[in-house]
């Protein structure tokens, strides 16, 4: 890290006094608390979609975020793992990494897993500041979401043909005291944005 | 990732176009061009503080950036990656993976590391948009670098107490054609962060 030391130019009239741009100089040049939602439910629960509205309602009032979700990561920064139990802690820890460097960044940090287990997203909140980790949980029912099955996965996890499925042969441990609960599917996507953002609004993070 | 499907709320007057917030929406929000600065150079040439000098800069011009260094990303991120090359090469991916999410999040990104060799600047490279990828070579002499010696690891290595250290029993391979070339300890700071802001001025990064 660059040091506190004046530095001299050959023109004697620059001096410039250098210290790291430092987070908080970060949060106020974004007006913004730099925060990261963090996304858990069932597969097909609309984790993507209340995380992708919630982003776009967040740009519109000026925010500065960004969305960490299965698109952007499973191919790049985590492509190497598999869906065995060490490497999806694996997966979320590096998530929980990056989304802390976006928050010191100054971010607005929105990530959308399933992240089923309470022991990997409690040791993401641990690697924050306090205040910096909202749990969002996208608390649908496992019903509603097999009868979406987007990706046809719960079928072929009734058939067997994928193992391990979280809801089906795979445990889904629900947040106990999530910051925000919202139910996407039970009331409409636009509520569930409401109540994120207010959330947001009233505690200051925007 | 949201759909394109429009969402209606219980209120018959609001109808939103759902859509994603795209990375030339956040770039346009900062009124920037999104890239990475990848600096490379020997231990001791002086990258973290030109890097850090060059942030500095860009943030009193009111550019969004973050630094990627030894210090938040070694603890973090690739904790568990040791000094072997295979470890190395895991490192620079990973690097190279964060530095292009956050130029996704519309970031100007500085990182800092000795990335010695070429094949692993060269795949960082080819994952970033052409243009967004902006090599630095801090080109300070290797005697220069271990009369600085800030860490006392140069010593270290001459007494052959730290194995495959950089420029002495370990090979740096200098970039052959990095977009800057700057010369710390030759020139003075101030002068290469000229240097590398002008190139970012004058082909419209900010």
């Amino acid at each position: 890290m660059p040091t506190n030391s004046p530095i001299t130019t050959n023109n004697e009239n620059i001096v410039w006094h250098q210290h790291a741009v430092e987070k908080s100089q970060r949060s106020a040049q974004k007006k913004q608390k730099p925060c990261v939602l963090w996304f858990t439910g069932l597969s097909g629960s609309g984790k993507s979609t209340v995380a992708g509205a919630v982003e776009q309602a967040l740009f519109e009032l000026g925010a500065h975020t960004y969305l960490l979700d299965g698109d952007n990561v499973r191919m790049g920064l985590c492509k190497e793992l598999t869906f065995s139990d060490a490497d999806r802690k694996e997966n979320i820890r590096r998530i929980g990494e990056v989304a802390k460097l976006m928050a010191d960044a100054g971010l607005i940090v929105l990530t959308a897993f399933i992240s089923p287990h309470r022991n990997d997203r409690a040791q993401v909140r641990k690697m924050l500041p306090e205040t910096e980790f909202i749990e969002v949980f996208v608390d649908t029912p496992l019903a509603i979401c097999e009868q979406r099955d987007p990706k046809g996965l719960y079928k072929k996890a009734r058939a067997g043909e994928i193992k391990n499925f979280t809801g089906i042969d795979s445990v889904y441990e629900a947040p106990k005291s999530a910051e925000i609960r919202v139910e996407n599917g039970v009331q409409p996507l636009s509520q569930a944005v409401e109540v994120i953002v207010n959330y947001l609004k009233e505690n200051g993070y925007v």
